[in-house]
C-alpha cells in the first residue's frame, strides 16, 4: 500500500520526546482498518518534523503499526522537505486537488509558468521515492501486488511498472475526477503524463461512476487512448488498465464503538443543554473550498428570513476544522465562514436563543457527539469524490437524522434515493431543502435513515480493499 | 433581428442635445453591414440615458437607421432601468457570461438566493419586451423569419413560438456554450428554462462545433430531449430545432478600407516612431475576464526572462479597452492588468527601450494601426465564443504578421492550422510560442498570414446571416 499520509505519525514536545498517534485525513481513517491486514508494508512520506526523525532512527524508515523502529508494518519516507512541500502543496493540493474539485478562480489562476515546471520536477521526484520503495517491497515474487492511492500518487503506477513489470497495480482516486474541458487547464504534456501514468496500474479505481466515466473520457480525447465501453478497460502504449467503481464506505461497528465512549457522551450532553428542545442542524467539514460552508450558512439564513416561525427553533452546528492553513487561498476561506457565522448571530440572535454555533478546533468526539444529536445533517459540497460525513452520520444519529445532500457528492450516488439531494450554488434550493427537513415527519425521517446508514455501511474499508484486490486479479 | 444592443446609440451632450452613432460591440460590429438589408427591422434595447429619450420621443420607439425618429429599420425597446439592469448586468453579463465562460471563482460564486430570483424575473420581463416587439412586427405573414442574438436574448425564442406559432424562428450564440459539468451550477428549474427558451426556436446557430456539440449535450442530459446525432436536431416538447455551425467572419474590403484612412495612418506613423526597427506584439482586447490580458503579459514577461537577447529588441502594444467597469470583478481585472504591466516596465524598462504599451482607452483607430503594424498578434482568451481580433489582425496586417492563438477561442477551428495554437493558462507554454512566432523566417509567416485572412474573412457578415436564413428555411 502506497499513500502520501500513513498510518502513523508522530509530534516531537518541548522536551524533544517523540509521541506518537493513529494517522489523520479521510483516506487513512478509510485504510487504517485494514492496516493490520498480514503481509502488508504501507509506504507512507514524513509529514511532520516527528515523522523525520522517526523516519531517520528507524533502520530503512520501517516502524511497527505502533510506530516502533524495525517494524516490517509501515515505510516512511523522508523526502527532501523542499521536494515535499512542492510535490504536496503546490502540485498536489493547489493544482490537481483544484482541477479535480473545479476550484480555480480561473481569469486569475492558475498559471502555469515557470514555477510550475521546477514543482512538477519535485512532483516527479515524491512519486519517484515511493515507486522506488514499492520496487524494493517487491523484490520476493511471486504475487506481489501494489494498491497505490490518490492524486499525490498519479505518476507512481507507471514508474513502478517500468521498475518491476512482474507485479500487479491498483490505483485508487479518493477525488472527483475532472471534466475533460476543465482537465485540459492543466499544461499539455502534464495532463499525458497524469493519465499515463495511472494507466501504467492494471487496475484503476474511483468512488463512483461518474468519476470513473470522466477519466476514461479524458484517457480518450487527451491521450487518443482506446476505450473498451462495455468492458470498461482502456488500452494504452500496448498495456489495458481495467477500470472499477469501489464505493468505499463506513465500519458501522467500529465507528458505533468509538462514538458509545464516555468523552462522547460528556460532549453530547453540554451540547444536548444548549439546543434544548430546538431542532438541530449540523454540519461537519474540514474548513476546505470544496465544502461549501460559506454556501451552507448563507441558506441556514435565507431559511430563517423565509420561515421566521423557525427563528427560536432550530440551531445550526457547524463544526468546520482547520485544513491546509499553508495556503492562502483556505485561510481567506474560514475567514469568510466566520464573519458570516457572526452575521448571522448578529442579525438574528436573542437573549434566549443562538441561531449558530460554529467552531473551528479539531474535536473528533464532538463530531460525533454533533452526529448524534442531529435532526438534519447538512453536506452540500462544491464537488467531493465521496463524502464519509454523510454516511458516518445517519449511521451514528440518535435521532434519526434527516440528510440534506449536494448532488455533486460520489456519495449520492448510493444515497440520493434517501436524502434530499440539492444543488451546491442554489442557495435558496438548499434552504428549501433544509425547510423540507426540518418538517419531515419523524416516521419518514427514521426510516429514511435506516436506509441511509445501511448504504453507507455496505462497503466498509475492508471489503472495499478487498474488492479492489479482487479486480486487481481479474486482469490479465 | 432582434439583440440587445442595436446598430445606433445616442447620447447626451452636455446642452441636452441628442447625438447619434454606430452601436459598438462584437455582435453589432459583426451584423451592421446587415443592418440595412430590405425588409429588416431590428428589435433592440435602449441601453444609455440619451436611448432612453430618443426611444421616448419616436413613435412606438421606430428609428431609422440613422437614428431619425418615425423609421421603419430600428424599434428601440424602453426597457424599466431597474428591469434591464438585473436582466442584463446581473442574469445576462454575470450569470449566464460566466456559466459559458467558466468564469466563476466557484468556492465563493455564484450563490443562487432570493436575489437572484428577482433579477431571473426580470430577465423574463426583459425577453417578454423583445418576444412581444418581434410579434407585434409579424403581424403581417407570410414569411416572416425571425432572428434573436445571443444569451441576453435566451428565453425569447419560446415566448415568440408561443404568441406567433407561425414565425420561423432563429436563435445564435455569440459566446461558447458551458459544458454540462458546469452548466449544472445553474438552479435547475434555470438551467432547463435556459435550454428550452432556445429550443423555442427552429434553428439554433454557434459558431463552432464545439459550442454546439456541448450545447446539444446539456439538451441531452438536463432536460432529457432527445438527439439525433446524425442531423444535428433536437428534440423536446413535439418540436424539432436545427443545431447549425456558422462561423462568422470579416468583411475584409469593408475593414481594409477602414484601416485606410487618415486616422488610422497618422496614428501608425506615431506608433512606428516608438517602436522603429524592433518586433512588435500587438494584443487587442476588450478588459474581460475570458480575454486573459494577466497571463498574456506574464507569458510576455517570461519571455523576457528566458530570452534576454530580446530585451530591447521587442515591444508589447497591449489594447485593452474597458469593459462592463459597472462589474467590481472587471475593475479589479483592469487593475490587475495596469498593476502588471507597470511591474514589467519597472524591471526591464532602459532610457532607449520602453518593453511594454499599455493603453485602456478606446480608440478605434489605434486598434486598427496597432493590426497593421503587429509582427505577433496574441489572442489567449481563457474561453471565447470566436474572436473577432485573431480574424481582423491578420487581415490588415501590412507586414505578415504570425498569430499566437488560443485553442479556447472558437476561431482555433478555422485558424489553427496556420496559427501557434497554445494552452491559454500554460504561461511557458504561451511565451514559447511567442519566441517561435518572433524568430519565425519572414516568408514563412506571410505565407501563414495569407492563409489566417483567407479563412478568417471565409464568412462575411452578410453571407454568416444567409447561411443561417438558409438553414431556417430548410427547417420545416
Amino acid at each position: 500500500m502506497a499513500s502520501n499520509r500513513g498510518p502513523v505519525s508522530f509530534s516531537r514536545g518541548d522536551d524533544g520526546q517523540l509521541s506518537v498517534k493513529r494517522g489523520g485525513g479521510g483516506v487513512v481513517s478509510g485504510l487504517s482498518s485494514v492496516a493490520s491486514h498480514e503481509n502488508l508494508l504501507w509506504v507512507c512520506a514524513a509529514l511532520t518534523d516527528g515523522d523525520r526523525v522517526a523516519a531517520g532512527k528507524a533502520p530503512g524508515g520501517m516502524l511497527g503499526l505502533d510506530g516502533s523502529p524495525g517494524g516490517s508494518a509501515v515505510r516512511m519516507l523522508d523526502i527532501p522537505a523542499g521536494t515535499f512541500n512542492r510535490a504536496y502543496n503546490t502540485v498536489a493540493n493547489s493544482v490537481l486537488w483544484f482541477v479535480h474539485h473545479m476550484l480555480y478562480d480561473t481569469p486569475n489562476q492558475p498559471q502555469f509558468g515557470l514555477a510550475f515546471r521546477r514543482d512538477w520536477d519535485a512532483y516527479r521526484e515524491y512519486n519517484m521515492a515511493f515507486a522506488q520503495a514499492l520496487a524494493a517491497a517487491s523484490d520476493d515474487p511471486p504475487d506481489v501486488r501494489a494498491v497505490i492511492q490518490d492524486y499525490h500518487l498519479a505518476l507512481a503506477p507507471r514508474m513502478l511498472a517500468e521498475l518491476r513489470p512482474e507485479v500487479k497495480i491498483a490505483h485508487f482516486s479518493h477525488t472527483p475526477w475532472a471534466p475533460v474541458e476543465y482537465f485540459r487547464l492543466l499544461p499539455d504534456a502534464v495532463a499525458a503524463e497524469v493519465l499515463d501514468g495511472i494507466l501504467g496500474a492494471d487496475h484503476a479505481g474511483f468512488l463512483c461512476r461518474r468519476w470513473a466515466d470522466a477519466f476514461v473520457d479524458c484517457c480518450e480525447r487527451v491521450l487518443g487512448a482506446s476505450v473498451d465501453a462495455t468492458r470498461r478497460q482502456v488500452s494504452y502504449r500496448g498495456h489495458v488498465t481495467g477500470i472499477g467503481v469501489h464505493p468505499l464506505g463506513v465500519d458501522a461497528d467500529d465507528l458505533a464503538g468509538r462514538a458509545g465512549q464516555q468523552d462522547v457522551e460528556s460532549r453530547m450532553a453540554a451540547l444536548a443543554e444548549v439546543v434544548g428542545d430546538r431542532k438541530l442542524i449540523v454540519r461537519v467539514d474540514r474548513s476546505e473550498l470544496s465544502k461549501n460552508i460559506v454556501r451552507g450558512l448563507v441558506a441556514y439564513r435565507e431559511l430563517l428570513l423565509t420561515h421566521p416561525e423557525l427563528q427560536g427553533k432550530v440551531m445550526m452546528l457547524a463544526l468546520a476544522y482547520p485544513s491546509r492553513h499553508d495556503l492562502p487561498e483556505y485561510r481567506e476561506y474560514a475567514a469568510s465562514v466566520q464573519r458570516l457565522a457572526r452575521r448571522i448571530e448578529d442579525e438574528f440572535a436573542t437573549p434566549d436563543w443562538t441561531p449558530i454555533l460554529l467552531s473551528t478546533s479539531d474535536d473528533y468526539p464532538r463530531s460525533l457527539a454533533g452526529y448524534r444529536l442531529a435532526d438534519v445533517l447538512l453536506v452540500n459540497p462544491i464537488r467531493d469524490g465521496m463524502n464519509l460525513v454523510a454516511k458516518e452520520g445517519p449511521i451514528l444519529s440518535d435521532r434519526g437524522c434527516a440528510l440534506v445532500l449536494s448532488r455533486e457528492a460520489g456519495a449520492a450516488d448510493e444515497l440520493g434515493e434517501h436524502a434530499l439531494l440539492v444543488n451546491p450554488f442554489d442557495v435558496s434550493g438548499t434552504a428549501a431543502a433544509l425547510h423540507q427537513a426540518l418538517i419531515m415527519p419523524a416516521d419518514e425521517r427514521a426510516r429514511r435513515c435506516r436506509s441511509l446508514a445501511a448504504a453507507g455501511s455496505a462497503l466498509p474499508p475492508a471489503a472495499w480493499l478487498a474488492s479492489q484486490l479482487a479486480a486487481l486479479d481479474e486482469t490479465s
